[in-house]
């Protein structure tokens, strides 16, 4: 196809702003609404079976981590969750399956406290006399302090560049399930887990936020989620994959493949932020606080004219890679 | 199918709200959500090539309409529309389709200042090899002053019972469509504009909100959303038939179509508002001063114990009919 996602939303959906309510414009995990008291922050993703998820996944599963990639973009604003608005298109009522997406989406919103407020149920589309199969629409809510808010642009020179979590167990999952790379046995049951029940860092978020000069989640690839903050802010950096924070499961694999899905692998729904490096220890202070990992995988510097590909060093050599990352218009994920 | 929409939504929808966003509970047009200065209206509406819109019906209107039926809600709120989310499936990238659409989004977006502020685009999903048609998801957000905004509960008995424009012109231009009715070559193009770019009445349901007690739009059908509201107030009502709103061109049909129409088609997005008799001129100088017609087609009464189905009388005689309305898992709408 002609065009990626980010081509398509400049071409066709970049309106001018006519209401009160201003926002800094489309290209971010969340749009940032600045109200009188406080910001809103709202994100909205749809996902299709066939699509993002295989015919027979489990439904708890798609309940699940439909909300949890909502959230993980609230985890990127820095905002705290509080509603969110489900529509969902289904070939038919099936209640077996609706009682098994209800209690995966049930369980993450309590968890989150993020409640369900209301959304449309309608039949799916047809081909020819076949119903498409269920296809489901999130748009999550959160708030921030009047004023706050992380975006992708604002990430300054010397800047460190954080990840949260570890890298590439989504992706390593998925090529599992695909049958492309093989996974010791007793590893499997977790690369799946992380692939289907991802963690969204909205907790992690809200704390690091007022240190944080700015901040994407993992959902393209590392690379890539990390190219969108260098290109917003104009910035180069420069990433030590040596540093990079990796699974136990995933360290038993082969380098290439450690390289590969930590680099270029997508829906970890980790988080990506950088600070200035003044405070290090009160970033690590506060995830230690949580029960959360955090790492510092490298720095921001200067961009070289035009190019914010970040630079990938192993220990003293630059490694020759391309920035790229997952745009559902180009391949399919599952 | 075994469920209903409100059944389906009771069942597996209803979760516990912990957050610290409170709103009047699903079943309204919009959720109401109280924030300190102001209130939030939010709602959420899905739409399917071939469920929704026929399979070449017209981008521009397309566009037009999947944002007109979510700016509906926010008017049966009471709200002024500010934002946006836009998610869309679709089968390829298709730039001479998504340039209609986009043309339609817009023109609604700019003459209502309700601005997109982000979304999701994706690809839909697989029935066998095949993609299936675009999915449109919109979620959009009103505001009200604090304390304020309209819901189906509220009405009284002594209400008058409202309703905007004319009833029954996008049934008609739809039964025309199916080859079922036949209407005047020259009204044709009537009714179809009725049904394809249906009017969403915000203005008028922000300025009669002060006034009305309980307020629904005609989505469904007249009969099935005054149902609605008269559920939700535990009240009973008479419709004097006629009184009822009919255009010029549904008053050159036959009488029976007239009555099937303006009682139970839907997809008009006219306003059902009920108020006190005292507010009558007051009302009826709004809507003059807005260049909008309402007209009064009947009176909140008691209930009948557990039975909230209108009255319908012509003169003096109650004419014999059940409340019904359009569910999209029970029939197609095209």
């Amino acid at each position: 196809m002609a065009l990626g996602e980010f081509d398509l939303i400049d071409q066709f959906f970049k309106f001018p702003n006519d209401s009160d309510w201003k926002s800094q414009g489309i290209g971010d995990d969340c749009a940032l609404i600045e109200l009188d008291d406080r910001v809103l922050a709202v994100t909205a993703d749809m996902m299709a079976i066939t699509t993002h998820f295989l015919p027979d996944a489990d439904p708890e599963t798609v309940g699940y981590k439909a909300l949890a990639v909502n959230l993980s973009d609230l985890a990127a604003a820095g905002a705290k969750p509080q509603a969110f608005f489900l529509s969902i298109s289904m070939p038919e009522i099936d209640e077996a399956w609706l009682a098994g997406f209800s209690k995966g989406l049930k369980t993450l919103a309590q968890q989150s406290r993020c409640s369900l407020l209301g959304g449309d149920t309608t039949r799916s589309a047809l081909v020819g006399a076949t119903r498409s199969p269920t296809t489901i629409a999130i748009t999550a809510m959160g708030e921030l302090p009047k004023g706050q808010g992380l975006t992708r642009r604002g990430a300054q020179v010397g800047d460190d560049i954080w990840v949260s979590g570890t890298l590439g167990d989504a992706y390593t999952g998925l090529k599992h399930r695909w049958g492309h790379w093989q996974v010791p046995g007793e590893d499997a049951p977790y690369f799946y887990a992380r692939m289907d029940r991802p963690t969204p860092r909205y907790l992690l978020g809200q704390h690091i936020r007022p240190y944080a000069s700015a901040a994407a989640d993992v959902s393209d690839g590392f690379m890539a989620d990390l190219g969108h903050i260098l290109e917003r802010s104009a910035k180069g950096a420069r990433i030590e994959l040596n540093q990079m924070p990796c699974s136990a499961a995933l360290a038993r694999l082969p380098a290439k493949y450690q390289q590969e899905a930590m680099l270029y692998g997508g829906d970890d729904y980790e988080l990506i932020f950088t600070s200035a490096s003044i405070h290090r220890e009160k970033l690590l202070e506060i995830a230690k606080a949580l029960g959360e990992k955090i790492t510092c995988v490298g720095r921001i510097q200067s961009a070289h004219v035009g190019d914010y590909a970040p630079e990938v060093w192993q220990g003293a050599t630059r490694l020759s890679l391309g920035k790229q990352g997952f745009d559902h218009f180009k391949e399919s994920s599952c």
